[in-house]
């Protein structure tokens, strides 16, 4: 992992984050107009082949023999580049001082270190979920670097229920007594709980209901009584220990302050905002754009790909990823997703040629 | 409301909750056969006439000029029922000391009850969400009671999503520091903060993700910049705002304690549980019964409305309900349900004739 710096960045809404550093990795020969752009999800970061290994290498759909990818971790994140667990110029952490950020500003910073880096022009720009929200907002922004996206398990913008769920996590990690206003690092002590619960609820979205039951159903976790005379919370549902499970392998990985400003950003993510609203943002986007769905996802529900396949102003194709898996079926159906991104490529290429 | 006392009440799992009173209401005059039993939902109450007020009433579909209508207050709940708010025998609230309970124990208890009433047979058993689950007990459990039933929006048995969004929020009560173990009753302060944000979760199961993004969108709060430079909680979306309107009302007229033990008593609701497996425990029911389901619900998805009606001994017939209100919808879509009850009359009419 390297990192590039790109000095003081100006948010869209206005606040000034100094000295910004975009941590990145690249992957296979840098040729004329061979190189992808893979944007990560919320928690991922910029080591695209360790999150994608199905899909990133020698041979592999994006075959890392013929193209030379990049990817960036994400400002805000806490994978390498500037975000609230960074050492903010004046001394300490950024913490509260970190602003808000939109899909925007993570894009624009992007751009930014990206130029520095001597990238002028991608021929795809690929992402899933919160990447798929950036790499939408590439297409609207940066027209002219762009030849041709494909974006999975995505929306045109966050729905009244998108928000409705992320700001109870995004909540869950404010109220814990250890948040601190926000101001947590160096104290000994970490909103892990907070998060924890935020990661339970996220993962409730991030899976399909009937996956879930297929798995667990109303099992009681080994050596558990969930029946018993009296509720207690050392005797669990098997679901409630696979939850478990999932909130302490982030709180192992992933910054809460972070967490936070991610998932926030999520909460802005507008394609339509100061562009004359949704359809006509779209309609606008001359970049040919490939639109994935999963037919069981929560989250982004198969609806909103089909709006933004309705809407775009240069479709090149639509697919739905079939599983029972849900959202995070983009990142875990490898054998559709491979057919899907050869499937990309063929119609890009023949576009172009 | 009048409530009868049904004495000492040993629960499934093997507990005593001693001097139970059970609260009801009747509507209608009571005569040979004409014995309609309602069930309610989760926080509803005995006063069926008002939160199914479009349904049941002269000239309605459940018409009060012809059938006598009863409905009592759950088991554990809060609305003149025994529950952890109630007085304890031994002085004080019951709190802590009130154990954990099936809806076998709350459809228990509502037989002794309602047996107690004179109340021996049933023209109908009719329920939705929870009352669904009882309703769909009292034909396992009390089938010689039992001529028809009408089962609105509920499963066989809690699914593991259904588990994990609602330990999510039985947690978030649990864990509000006013909880005191459960013993915060007479000490000034209640965990209405933590039943707010179980309320906020719950709300967004109930309703349709299109319906609240058709309402709210990405709208900002009258008055509000929720994509300031800044996060700040007092900046918020109009689906904040909303749900936050939620949470306050059911502050006004819901005891946390009883949304514990009622939540706590839905991850326990298994048909098969003790009868040889879901589908067997399906097929031994012989009660005709009536399915209805709501094509966008979140929280009881159609697919198991339709597991029920492939698997139920004596299925009279089955009907979905289409609208953008999710699982709500049960009890907001009324010309709908006024059309559904009346074709189940009419077929468990012409059954017995």
């Amino acid at each position: 992992m390297s990192t590039v710096s790109i000095g003081d960045f100006t948010t869209e809404a206005g606040a000034i984050i100094r000295d910004v550093h975009i941590a990145y990795q690249t992957w296979g020969e840098r040729k004329e107009d061979n190189v992808i752009l893979i944007e990560h999800a919320l928690t991922g970061d910029s080591d695209a082949v360790s999150w994608w290994a199905g899909l990133i290498g020698p041979g592999l759909a994006i075959d890392t023999d013929t193209f030379h990818v990049v990817c960036t971790n994400v400002l805000g994140g806490c994978k390498g580049s500037t975000g609230p667990a960074s050492e903010h110029p004046d001394g300490g952490r950024w913490g509260s001082r970190f602003p808000a950020i939109s899909i925007r500003d993570q894009v624009a910073a992007e751009h930014t270190a990206l130029n520095k880096l001597g990238y002028q022009h991608f021929a795809a720009v690929i992402g899933g979920s919160m990447g798929g929200a950036r790499a939408l907002e590439w297409c609207a922004m940066y027209p002219e670097a762009v030849r041709s996206a494909l974006i999975l398990a995505v929306s045109a913008r966050a729905s009244a229920w998108q928000i409705g769920i992320q700001m109870q996590q995004i909540n869950s990690i404010e109220q814990d007594p250890a948040w601190q206003g926000g101001d947590y690092y160096d104290t000994g002590s970490a909103p892990l709980q907070g998060m924890g619960v935020a990661r339970k609820l996220a993962h409730l979205t991030y899976r399909g209901e009937l996956e879930v039951d297929e798995r667990f159903g109303a099992d009681a976790q080994d050596g558990e009584n969930p029946r018993g005379a009296f509720r207690a919370a050392d005797q669990r549902f098997a679901v409630e220990s696979y939850l478990d499970h999932q909130a302490k392998k982030l709180a192992e990985r992933f910054d809460p302050g972070s967490y936070v400003i991610l998932t926030e950003a999520l909460n802005r993510h507008d394609i339509g905002r100061g562009r004359g609203g949704l359809n006509k943002a779209l309609a606008n986007i001359t970049v040919p754009v490939f639109v994935v769905g999963v037919d069981t996802d929560i989250l982004y529900p198969y609806h909103q790909q089909e709006h933004l396949s309705r809407n775009l102003g240069n479709l090149l194709g639509m697919g739905k990823i079939v599983s029972p898996v849900g959202h995070d079926a983009f990142l875990t159906e490898t054998r559709q997703l491979d057919q899907l991104t050869r499937r990309f490529f063929r119609l890009a290429g023949s576009l172009a040629s």
